[in-house]
């Protein structure tokens, strides 16, 4: 497939990435979006888990949607651990990676348009428009170096499970149910964190709508992720991964 | 398998689907049915989450069990996509989608026949039967223009992900679950703004026995997903296509 | 497989099914045990969404587990309808449906056992033990007909999806997916009506332990289920199945 | 691979275990940290639900991603389970449980480092940083047998499900999900019990950083999984085991 068609795909996926997972945030997490006056007996919404598994669904459907066309990285993190695992030439990094930035931001500005024809909407909060961030704009008020800790880390947790549910030695067709679960995992630990990036494309589509102060603290969510991400690429390269030509010496001794 | 036999299929399917998702809405989102005098510690309701997964898990099951016999559409807006996707004969659309709108209305019939074994039920509130609207009948209060906007990009992406699933590169057998949980994801994101059509079988189903206010709004859930549908039809196969010829060419080079 | 090694398989599935389902219900569905005195911030109970995952993951994962061993029918309506479907032989009913209620009667038990552990614990509501019931026992209060209506047609269905997904033409090794999650969402749709039996011994081994008014009601919970199972057992037959010798002579063609 | 490669592995999966499960609980059950005074309309927090949702995808993910490389055990009483059901070799037994103590551990550390980024945070409640009790320190006050009990009867089931998928009889490659979605069921079942250990690694790595109140009942959560697990590796192997031979034996008959 061609590298224009690849960049296709990755700008449809990572736009469903951000419509849904944050779409869902912005639309459904806190359903209804006015306390009831006699208590909580109609909450709807869908929390943090129902949030949670939006996101990991993104990933999931568009794996087996596209996973056939472009690899379905919809995460510049995951195309630089791709690149360090050696799963990924380095010459490609730039046009995926603009791809998905731009695929982010249409659905940062598809939310925000939706979300405007509701009246009494407005950016309110610590993350409007589901935003990352830290210090006073992490939803339970972490501080920068928690913060920073726990996207390098969950990064590459992730990256670790996509190189090794993708290796050639693991059960084939499965990958998808098992990286889209690995992001709805890193969800459930860690929205009240930083409100879960390991994503710099998904940070970035929603913090252009949301204001300066948001947009300020977009540097950690480029440089945590892409961090974890290639330490997760060079580790598992270098300890896990096999030679069909170490294989097949194994089988015949 | 004959024609008839696999309308039968396409029958009982959209007769799940309905069941299953407005079933779940309209019985089990909210219980208790009236809020507990003392609080609301008491809620064992599904909220959208569930009704969500609901959706999702109709198309899960009936794809594994009649995929096979029908290709389990159980929504004319996939129908029309597939048709547009040059993967189903036009010839073959209207009986399709007529066995679709009648499972679909018995399945609405036996959900207002079983609610009715309730003491105390009644058809109140913006959606009831689990209608799908727009204004007044839109879950959030979400306004014509940003519903119609919805409901086209979700079908869209629907659309995108069957056809990349059901592609013959894409893994073979995973197509259900990819299938279902997108239809669970656009439950999660877009419940508040129309109560999730991208069907227009399942928006007739209901809104027969809601009363005519939301039979007059039925309009826009047939003619935005399929509108969707067809563009995604479209797209998929004018970009992403891949003829057999071309494949075995580009595997001797 | 000796039918005796089979029937210890149904055994042990069955207690997994009650112990699973019947278990999150009565542990788990409703923590805290009492509610809070300052409202209702701290509800982790499971709700009707947690247990009906796990009804569905009991399915699942003894289907992975044993499916091999005994066929996982877990259920003597599955036997019934397999039956009906000419699936599995009319001898062997007898012997799996006696496994599986005692399976389930010791998985009652062992409930009831370890909730006496806590202190306060007692047979209080409307369905002690996760027990399944109609009119006073509905746990929203329907009426004997619409419950009676609810489990021939879900049970229909839930045999509709076995045998469909458990065809020949049918992806290999997603059938566990496909019914378990089926069993999930019966549950999501009819917890409020019943308390969703479909399964008479899943209902026996608790109402056992229960007390005499929720064993009275036992008759509805063998009979509506079996009644649906086996209409669907023979419609699949008689509509959808296809001899192998069909299936040549069609690809000939 | 050598072991010391699949010991690694085994410390990276089950320090993802204890990261994703615990630290879901730690973090996320219970957002917000505090009540707001206007009642419970935006209680956004996992529950137990989401909580077993996380423990569970830890072990499906990382099953996909390193069960190839070491089988992924994470878990000490698995370990033991598979060498009574003959599929483990006993001299491997003590590396692996020392990697999966250590990962354990530094998830703990992890966890409690992180948790200390937020200002207000304290090792609070019967359960801090989601250890595992009995008694007193039991979320839902079960008493210490009806503890014991549990943590054998749920471990037993854990590693009849972990036998028969990993079986060569059963559909490949879908182990990870059936095993996975068991420790989800185990939790959604018994955390009111004991918090839910079944793993002697995931209790130990918590219980270090959370007082000597709590290390004092770890001798429970040793002893009951491993006994669980013990019985069930013989029970399986026994029972439903069957040799290459026979299976032969039987086709040709």
């Amino acid at each position: 497939m061609p590298l224009t068609k690849r960049c296709i795909a990755e700008f449809i996926g990572t736009f469903w990435l951000v419509l849904g997972g944050c779409g869902s945030a912005v639309f459904a997490a806190g359903f209804p979006y006015a306390a009831a006056p006699d208590g909580a007996s109609n909450f709807f919404g869908l929390g943090f888990l129902g949030v949670s598994l939006a996101f990991g669904l993104t990933v999931l459907t568009m794996a087996y949607a596209i996973g056939h066309i472009s690899g379905c990285h919809l995460n510049p993190a995951v195309s630089f651990g791709l690149w360090a695992g050696k799963r990924f030439p380095g010459s490609e990094l730039l046009p995926y990676i603009i791809a998905q930035v731009l695929g982010a931001t249409l659905a940062g500005g598809l939310i925000f348009l939706v979300a405007n024809g509701r009246e009494g909407f407005a950016l309110t909060g610590s993350n409007p428009l589901a935003t990352n961030g830290f210090g006073v704009h992490s939803p339970g008020g972490y501080a920068l170096v928690a913060c920073f800790i726990a996207e390098v880390v969950f990064t590459f947790m992730f990256l670790m499970i996509i190189l090794g549910a993708t290796d050639r030695r693991a059960p084939q067709g499965f990958a998808p149910i098992a990286i889209g679960m690995a992001l709805t995992l890193i969800h459930l630990i860690s929205i009240p964190i930083t409100n879960t990036s390991v994503n710099p494309a998904r940070s970035t589509g929603v913090a252009l709508f949301a204001g300066v102060e948001l947009i300020s603290q977009l540097w950690l969510f480029w440089l945590a992720p892409i961090l974890g991400a290639i330490l997760a690429g060079f580790l598992y390269n270098s300890v896990f991964e096999t030679s069909i030509i170490e294989e097949r010496v194994r089988e015949h001794v």
